[in-house]
C-alpha cells in the first residue's frame, strides 16, 4: 500500500527502505533535501514541501511521522490544515503516551484518526526488522496492517513459545495492537524502562569481574580506606570479551543486548572512546512516574535510572554534602 | 573419553545423558540407587557404591561432583582416600569460589587436581547444551576439553559476534577456561548476578504493564490514600501474553528469559500457582559481597536481591516499625 | 490578630489552642459541630456555617485551611462567593504545590492572596510548636506573622548555629518566607520525602540488629535455602529499647525520629499491634516526580518509598513472575 | 579510677582531656612523643615506650586502645608479653565485630579480658560526650563503669523516654552494655549503617531543592535530552541555609546531623572546598554484610554505601558500557 513517511533520519530512512523492498509505495519529506534525495534515488516519491507531500498522497491518506517526541506537535499543526477526514496520522517516535491522549481527542474532532506505534530496534531494524507496538482505534490500526507485517521481523527467526496456541494474535509476527490511545507508547515506555534495567545488569556484573583483580593492587592504609580483608580472594584477571562471549551460548542471560555487549567489547575492551556520561531519553523517567501513580515498587529500574543521572554529575551537590557533614562530625578529611 | 559422574540429579543426570549422546563412556553414582539404574539403562556403567565407583574408573580419574554446594566437602572427604596423583575432580555446582581456593590448595597437596565449573543451562541443557565457565590449572583443563566441548552447546546456533576474530577461544563453541582456581565460580556467581538483575527488570515492567488499569479502580479517598490525580492516564487492559511474544521479536529487550516469561505466562497469564516467595540459592549474596570488597556500585542487583529477601517477609519488623513511627508523630492509624 | 480556622482535626484544632494560648482571636468552622463546641468552651469564637463563619472575620480576613488536600479546592470553590478583595487564604495542609501555583493564579485575579504552609510538628505541635514552610507574596506573608509567631517553636529550645550571624531570617524562631506561590508546599514535600529516608534508615538498622540471632537459629539445608556460612557470628541478642535509648545521647544519629523510635519501642517492643502496611500521603510521590523532573539522582528516598509500596503487597505479581521464571529455567519449586 | 590510654589521635586525646577533667589519673602513650607531652601538660601522666606505660599502671591493668583499626592486632601483639592475667584490654576504636571474637578468644586464653567499645560523638564528645556500646564479659564491663559513666554525655541533656520506667539500665546515662564479646561493635556497625543512610535522605533532599531552579535554566533540545514538560514548576530560588535552619526547629526531620548540616552551609552554602568524593571506613560494608547473612533486606543503606563508592568514580566502567551499548543499538553518540 502507499505511505507518507515525514523523517527521514536514521530510523525513518530505514523503514522506508524496509517498505520499498517490500513492495509498498513511500512518499516522503524531511527537512534536509538531501535525506529526500538519497531515498528518492532508492525509488520513494520525494517532495519539497509538506504541501506537496500531502498532495501526492491518496486519499484517505496514511503519514507516518518518525521526528523528535518535541517536534511532532509542531508537526501535526503544520499538517493539519493540509489533511482531510478519514487521513490517519501515525507517531512512531518515542512520544510520551499522555501526549497521545490528547493528540488522539484533538484529532479525533476532525475525524482524523491517530495511532501511536512505538518502535523497537534501533539501527539494526532494516535488516532484523522493527518490533512494534501499537495503540488506536481498531478500525485505523487494521487498514494499516500491510505495513506493520513488512516493517515487523515475521515469525521465522524465533522459535514459537512452548504450549502457545494458534492465536490469531500478530505478536508472533513482530508487532501487536496493544490497546487504544496510548497503549502503544505505554508498552514501548515500559520497554525502555525495561531495557535500562537489563542493560544496568550487565554493567554492573561485568564491573564486578573487571575489578576482580584488586588483590594484586598497592592497598592505601590510611583511615579514609577500608582496608581490604582477604586480598588473595581477588586477583583474578578475566578477559571480559571472552566471557560475554561464553555467556551468549546456553546461559540463562543471553540475550541481544548480551550480543551487542559482546559485540561492544570487541571493537575496544577498554571502552576508551566513551566518557560514561549516560544519556536517557524519557521512557525510564516516564515509566517510574507511571510505577508511582500505580503505586508498583520499581527498585531495580529505579536504580538504572539513578544511576544514568549520576553519572552526569547531577549527584555532586549531594556528594559534596556528605564529605562536610563527614568533616563537622568526624574532623575527617577529603582523600585526593 | 571416560568420566565419572556423582550426583544424579536434574542437572548431573541431564548432563550424563549428553555425555553419552555424544559418545563418551559415563560411569555413575548416587545415593539413590534408582538414580542409577535410570541412567545404566541408558548404558551408563553404574556402581552401588563409591568404592566400588572409583574402582571402575581408568587412572588417572576424572569425576564430576554434581551435588548441592552444601555437600560438596563431604563428598571430597569421602572420595579422597581413594583416589590418588594425578586424578582430578570436578565441581560442577554452585559452590562458593572461596572454597574452591581452599580446596585446590588442599588437594593439590596429594597431587589431585581441582577443576571448578559453574554450569549454566538449567533443566533445558540436556537440547541446548551447557554454557560452563571454567576454573584451574591449565594441564587438567585441557585434559578434559573433550567433555567440555560435548556438554557446550558448540557454535552452531548463535551467530558470531561482529568483528571477532577467528580468537582460538573457545567462548565460541559456549565453554571457557576463565583462569585459575575459583575463576569458573567467580565468573558464574557474577553470571547468576545479573541474572537476578535481569529478572527483575523483566518483572518490574511488566507489573507496572499489569497496574495500567488502576483508573479503572475505584479508588479510596481516606487521608492515608495518596489520590490518583490522573485516572484517565490508567485505563489500560493490557495482555501480557501478546505483548512479552511481541517483545521477542525485534525488540532490543529480546532474551532467553523473556521467551521463558512469555512460555511461564502461556501457562498461566495469573500465576495462580506461585506464592510470590522467591528463594536465593547464594550467588546474589555472594556477588554483592565480592562488589563490597570491590567497592563496586551495584544498584540494580542489590536492589533484586533485596526485593527478594522482602518477598520472604524478611521486611516485616521495619515495616511495623514504620507503622509505630507514623503513629507516634502523626496520629496515623494504619489501613486495613 | 484575629485568624479564621477552618478544619478541626487534629492538627487545625490544637493550632487554634496555641493560637488562643498566646492571645490571638480565632473563628473557627467544621463540618462537625462538636468540633467547634469543644474549641468554643475554650474561647475560640464558634460558627455554624461557612457564612456565619465569614460574617465574623474582620475585613481584610484571615482564613487558614486545615483540612485533607482532597478538599482544599471543594473548601475554596464554597468559600470564594464570600470573600472581597484583601482577603488572604492560607492552605496549611500537604498540597501538592503544582496545585498552590493553580490556585495563587486564579484567586489573585479576585485580589485574594493564598499562602501555602507546610506545616510539620504532627500530634506534638500544640506543645512543641509548629515548624512552618511558607510560600506566597511578600505582603500577605508578613500580615501574618504575628500568627506564624505564635504556632511556631520560637528559638529558645535549639541552640544556635555556630558561626551564623543575626540574619533577620525568622527561620530561628521556626518559621521561614520559603518563596513565591507552591515554595512552602514544595520544601515541606521535600521534608517529607527526607523523612521517609530517616524512618527506613533507623527501621532497616534496627532489622539488622534483630536478626543478629539467627546464630542460634535452626538451619534449613535444601537447595533453595543459602547456607550460613559462619552462624558463630550471630548469636547476639540485642535489646532495641536500650539501644535505641543510648542512641539518644551523644551519638552521631541522634534525632527527634530516634526519639520517637526509642519511644515507640517501649510501648512494645515486638510492635504486634502493627501489621506493617505502610501508608504513603503523597509528599514522597512527589519529591520523586520533582526529582525525576530535576534529574538530581535520588536512591535513598526511592528506596524507601518502594519499600513502602512492597509492604502494601504491591510486589506480589512481580515476585510471583520471579518464582515463575526460576521454575521454568532451573525446575525450582517455591519454598512453603 | 586508673585507665591507660593508647592512642593520642583527635579521639584518644579528647577522651583522655574529659577522664582527667572528671578525676580519674590517665596514664598515656603514643607512637608520636609531641602528643604524650601535650597530655601530660594537661595532668596526664605520660611514658615514652610501651614498657614504660605498662609499668606505670597498677594492677590489675585497664588498658584502653583507641588505634586505628588497622592497627589495632598488632597493638595487642605488641602488649600482649607486658600483660598478666586480670588485666583488661579495651579496643575503643571501629574494629570489625568479627575481629573482637577472635581476639576476646585468644586473650581468654592468658585470662585477660577484652572488651570492645563502640564510641560515637567524633569532634565533640569532649564537650558532649561519648555515647558508648559496649560489648564483652559482665565483670570486666563492670569494672570499667566509673570509666564509662565519665566519658558518657550522663542524663542531663536528653529528656526521657515517654513511659520508660527506671530500668536499672545505663542507657540513660549514654553508655550500654550491649552484649558478649563484638556486641560492642556490632551495635557500632550498625550505628554507622543508620548513619550513612540519614545523611544521604538530608543529601538527596537538600539536592532536589537545589535543583528547583531548573525552569530557569535554557534546556537543550537535542535528541539525547528529556525535555522539561513544565519548567513553570521549576522557578524556586530556595536559600538551603534557612530551610537547613527552621527545620531544626520543631520539625519531624531534627537531628544532630540536621544541625551539623546547617552548620556546614552556614560556612559556605556552595561547598566549594569539597570534590564529593566520599570515602567509607568500613562500617556500612560490615552492616551490608550482616544484612546478607542475615537476609534482611536494606534497601536505603545499601543505596546510600552505592552511592559513596559512585561518587568516588567506581562506576565509571559500567557508565562508559551503558555507552558503548546505547551506541551499539541505537547509534547514540554520548553529549559532550
Amino acid at each position: 500500500m502507499q505511505l507518507g513517511m515525514i523523517g527521514l533520519g536514521r530510523m525513518g530512512a530505514n523503514m522506508v527502505r524496509r517498505l520499498l523492498q517490500g513492495g509498498h509505495e513511500c512518499v516522503v519529506f524531511d527537512m534536509f533535501p538531501q535525506a529526500v534525495e538519497a531515498l528518492v534515488a532508492e525509488k520513494a516519491v520525494g517532495s519539497s514541501s509538506l504541501a506537496e507531500f500531502v498532495k501526492k498522497l491518496a486519499k484517505p491518506r496514511a503519514i507516518w511521522l518518525m521526528v523528535p517526541a518535541g517536534v511532532v506537535d509542531k508537526s501535526i499543526a503544520d499538517l493539519l490544515p493540509l489533511l482531510e477526514a478519514g487521513d490517519v496520522l501515525i507517531d512512531g517516535g518515542n512520544s510520551y503516551y499522555v501526549d497521545d491522549l490528547r493528540r488522539a481527542e484533538a484529532l479525533a474532532q476532525k475525524k482524523i484518526d491517530y495511532v501511536d506505534v512505538g518502535t523497537s530496534g534501533g539501527v539494526w531494524g532494516l535488516e532484523r526488522g522493527y518490533c512494534m507496538m501499537i495503540g488506536g482505534p481498531d478500525a485505523a490500526v487494521q487498514r494499516l496492517d500491510p505495513i506493520f507485517k513488512t516493517l515487523a521481523p515475521g515469525s521465522a527467526d524465533t522459535p514459537p513459545t512452548p504450549g502457545r496456541s494458534v492465536s490469531g494474535s500478530t505478536a508472533e509476527a513482530g508487532y501487536l495492537h496493544c490497546g487504544p490511545s496510548g497503549a502503544g507508547h505505554f508498552v514501548k515506555m515500559v520497554h525502555n524502562g525495561i531495557e535500562y534495567g537489563l542493560m544496568a545488569a550487565y554493567a554492573e556484573g561485568l564491573s564486578v569481574l573487571k575489578s576482580a583483580n584488586i588483590g594484586h593492587r598497592e592497598q592505601a592504609t590510611d583511615a579514609e580506606t577500608t582496608p581490604l580483608r582477604n586480598p588473595e580472594h581477588y586477583r583474578y584477571d578475566f578477559n571480559l570479551r571472552d566471557i560475554t562471549e561464553v555467556w551468549r551460548r546456553g546461559s540463562v542471560i543471553s540475550s541481544w543486548l548480551l550480543d551487542l555487549t559482546a559485540a561492544a567489547l570487541v571493537k575496544d575492551p577498554t571502552l576508551a572512546q566513551f566518557s560514561g556520561q549516560v544519556s536517557d531519553s524519557g521512557e525510564g523517567r516516564w515509566t517510574l512516574q507511571a510505577a508511582i501513580d500505580e503505586a508498583v515498587p520499581m527498585p531495580v529500574l529505579t536504580a538504572a535510572l539513578n544511576q544514568r543521572f549520576a553519572s552526569r554529575g547531577e549527584a555532586d551537590f549531594q556528594n559534596k554534602l556528605l564529605s562536610a557533614l563527614r568533616f563537622q562530625f568526624g574532623g575527617h578529611h577529603e582523600k585526593k
